[in-house]
């Protein structure tokens, strides 16, 4: 059994609870919050106990590993306490918004050989890993282009946004993680184009919600990310990659089987599952299942610190493409 | 080339003068409605010849094929004259809505060996018979059970209705004949259910607008036929046949590829293809492609006269189980 | 919280025992098996005590439900104790095979008043549901015609066959079922016809693979069951609704969105999911998550011991059809 | 009616002959070609009389209207002697591969005010077209992101890949056009990235075979084309519109309805049609009537003069992208 504390106890941390709760070889020991309130309500669904610091929640001996949910400034000063305790940490996406904040943290805890896996969960999700699996397994031959479509259902709060560090940082680096998962090798170039399209809200803080992000490798494969923040039909999440010998796609997922014809439209579905929670809900049970295997096993952790770097990498260069108008060489 | 005589100039007579005439190997020669204007409107189309009469029709050197259009009481005496005049036929269905002037006919004129097939113009259809040549093929091996979806947009007209022998052997005997076509052996016995649903209409006529129809074989083998009179959606054609190996369909056909997606729904397609015309436009053109070939190159017609009176017979069946609630053999 | 007891722990006890145990007003206190084993290694996966005897279990006082999910033959004898022991019932389908057996048990315990609710676990499947809520919100106005798709991937072991009370009884039974739950008035007449066509072994055991049931309503509306017991690409389940207003269609499920395009097919997508504990995982859960909650805040439970009672009735007719080659009518 | 010279008899002018001899308001008068049998041949199949020269049958009286589909190079000088002639054209694509050569054409002919349509045929495609009529209609609201993925199923032979202008300016310009057929806005820059991953003989041409290009608009709205050439499942031909109120989406067409399902794969269906003649066939067709309806009635032909030149001018500044890596602004 993989003893756990939880550092932040929001929806998505609660949602991460709940997993580690339900898991035969994990246990939920400790939870904090700075919002006690947060961790008392976690701690009374799944019987963990509330740690008053995370000092206390480090110290104590059962607990072996950390599942980081806090807000994205905490993590490196999490991250940093948890490896020096020697935790194995799960740590939500993005590691920083700040690159030499990212690759400091790294050089003070790089040498501790903690694992430390990067909540990358789309990874896991069941048809973007078959998709993954039967792409390497040589199903439709070399890979050429990848098309990852990503489309929010609505546009966030101001205040997440003033945090968020940028719809780049933000939403599309769970796009370019999938790029790099998908892309048989590391992109070296990135191009960029956005603008605030959809309400007056993104435009004054001079935030972006439509964008298209291209990638290409050393060889000249191709990623393509396009972006748009309120699909009003839902989560839009899909992937197709077309190769030497066909092509892959994963489509959307919908709420039922169910369809509707009428004299007015034939064929009609619900709209598709309507967010993160929902939509890759089977991919955070995966992500957790895989953290807890590689821990008890001692194997690596399938998307590590590293992986957790280049997305924001990628990011960063997105923006800088986006300043220059130049297809920006990573070296 | 194959010169044509075509009887009956309606709705259904024009768009088969409109086939012959695009057609490389056949020529619109005559045209005979009882209703001239009916033919001269079809004549200035086509650039074919009003015939006054059908003895004139039939007399005209340069006529070889009939193709009977006119409505189903005129059918025997149609087929009959023109076997006699030494005419290949295309007839469209059915022979005629009585067994035994089918017999009588077929008694009269059986040894004449003119080519005669009936216009069961969905084995052409390009979806039905792909998926017949791959049955054929053993794509699924042995084919257990056939099920045949088939729905009208719309209850025809009471002076329709009322001629037109009943929805067993007007709209039903299409997929009786189907069921034939797709079967691996000949049904030996039918049952039938139907009902009047929809309009009250239906009801007064004493006629049906809702019908099941199941056929069996001799080793055990099954079809399954649903009517239903006013799908509101459009002209839902579809086959289904599960076997050995797996399952072949033929789904509905859309006149566009384009989705919606919106709040309320997502994928949602126009209407399907509204009527026989639209919906079976190639096949109509396959079927009289193939009558010309089979009688210019002296092979054997692809659907008979005694498909037709087999349809008809499983028909009459069905109508005796509807009256009787038994499973009737067929003898 | 409601606690239960587990009588039958194969494969299907074992799921319902996992549901329970993770169902947050639920308990699972004793669990039962002839077998000792069985329930040994469910109440290790659980926390339960294992019951010795079936008396142990219904006499423990923090028992205030069962849950039977032992072989048919002891339904209506655990059915009618637990009633006397005054326990809810959540009994697996069928009450029984026999009729009068059924009867001859609502006659000892109907006036005592317990819940019992039959696991006719289609019904509460996410996407039938959600059909049957927007037919009876009125979608598609009044329903004329239900079709319902039933196919098991692969035929059951001789040893099942003989017990299980023939396809129509075992299998169609949900169908029958489904049926009712869809129609909007009782049927009144049967028409059945079944035929052993795809193993050898069906046929030695004088049973069937292959059959279509018919179902009337006294208005004349329609349902149609379609059954095969080796759908060779997986667990078919479909339901397909037409009426005033357009159609309702449910259609299979898949594990993942993944489709496949070469040069050889489009659009190809992995077989559907294998089979009921798969397939109908959500219905099981929600089953049971109706039957708390009836029990619980003392509502009816959804599905009743009369709803049992019915499609067994429906079974006999469709034997009794089979027998006669006529439509029965039930009085 | 209006009557026509074919210059060019080739695949593609053999395809416009057929549609020009059975459109009921057009005469296919003159066809020429520089290699004589070409034209004898269309002549032949349609009636029409072989011209010796342009000089011919720009004279002939009973010429109305011009088709030019002849080889690139020729173009300009066809279009300069028709419009002199007082000819309508109806001319396919590209002008030419030259932007001066284009607009000193422009500069000699623009007064003449002959009707020129440039044969953007994808704009006609039914399913094409019915999206962009929706989108024009408010279907989705404002739109803000344009996908079209074009993939060709094989890359040409070295010689057409020679004086094809590559791949930008002879596939992509379909695409571009199409672009700016369905952004609200005019695009004003360009970027592009492009490699050669599928076949050495491209690399050796120094040509191209899998390409992205991004366009934005003054506003921010996108348009994202990803190109490839040989995608082996077919003629892949999609577009997709994401707006304020949904998503517009046009999918593949196949040649049939069927699908197949079996033991390894569900939902199979056959690879798309496959190259340009059999997917726009109707294109084509909707193409030429949209001419001769503007030309007879004396309106606006659909897509003129100035819409091949915007396209070629996005298709240099895609060149002019690739070789800089910075996004082109139009000027």
């Amino acid at each position: 059994m993989l003893g756990f504390a939880l550092f932040g106890c929001g929806r998505i941390g609660r949602m991460h609870a709940g997993f580690v709760a339900a898991h035969p070889r994990a246990e939920l020991v400790r939870v904090f919050d700075v919002h006690r309130p947060a961790a008392e309500a976690v701690a009374a669904e799944t019987g963990a106990r509330v740690a008053e610091t995370v000092e206390e929640a480090l110290a104590d001996p059962a607990v072996s590993a950390v599942l980081i949910a806090s807000s994205t400034d905490t993590h490196v000063d999490l991250i940093t306490r948890s490896a020096e305790a020697g935790k194995a940490i799960l740590c939500e996406k993005p590691i920083d918004l700040d690159l030499r904040k990212v690759d400091a943290c790294w050089q003070r805890i790089g040498h501790l050989g903690v694992p430390i896996q990067i909540g990358f969960n789309r990874r896991f999700d069941p048809s973007f890993a078959a998709l993954a699996r039967r792409l390497r397994a040589g199903e439709i031959g070399e890979p050429r282009q990848v098309i990852i479509t990503s489309r929010d259902p609505d546009i966030p709060s101001d205040d997440y946004m003033k945090v968020a560090g940028g719809l780049l940082r933000d939403m599309t680096i769970h796009d370019l993680d999938l790029a790099r998962f998908l892309l048989p090798e590391e992109p070296v170039a990135v191009f960029a184009t956005a603008s605030a399209l959809i309400d007056e809200r993104v435009r004054r803080l001079g935030e972006h919600d439509t964008a298209v992000v291209v990638l290409t490798t050393a060889s000249g494969k191709q990623a393509v990310i396009t972006n748009y923040r309120r699909a009003v039909y839902g989560y839009d999440q899909r992937i197709e990659v077309v190769g030497e010998k066909g092509m892959l796609k994963a489509e959307n997922r919908h709420p039922t089987t169910v369809e509707v014809w009428t004299a007015e439209r034939t064929a009609a579905r619900d709209p598709v599952l309507h967010f993160f929670i929902e939509r890759y809900r089977e991919a955070y049970a995966a992500e957790l299942d895989a953290f807890v295997e590689a821990v008890l096993e001692k194997k690596p952790v399938p998307v590590g610190f590293a992986d957790g770097r280049a997305a924001l990498r990628l990011a960063d260069a997105a923006y800088e493409s986006l300043a220059t108008g130049r297809l920006v060489r990573l070296d």
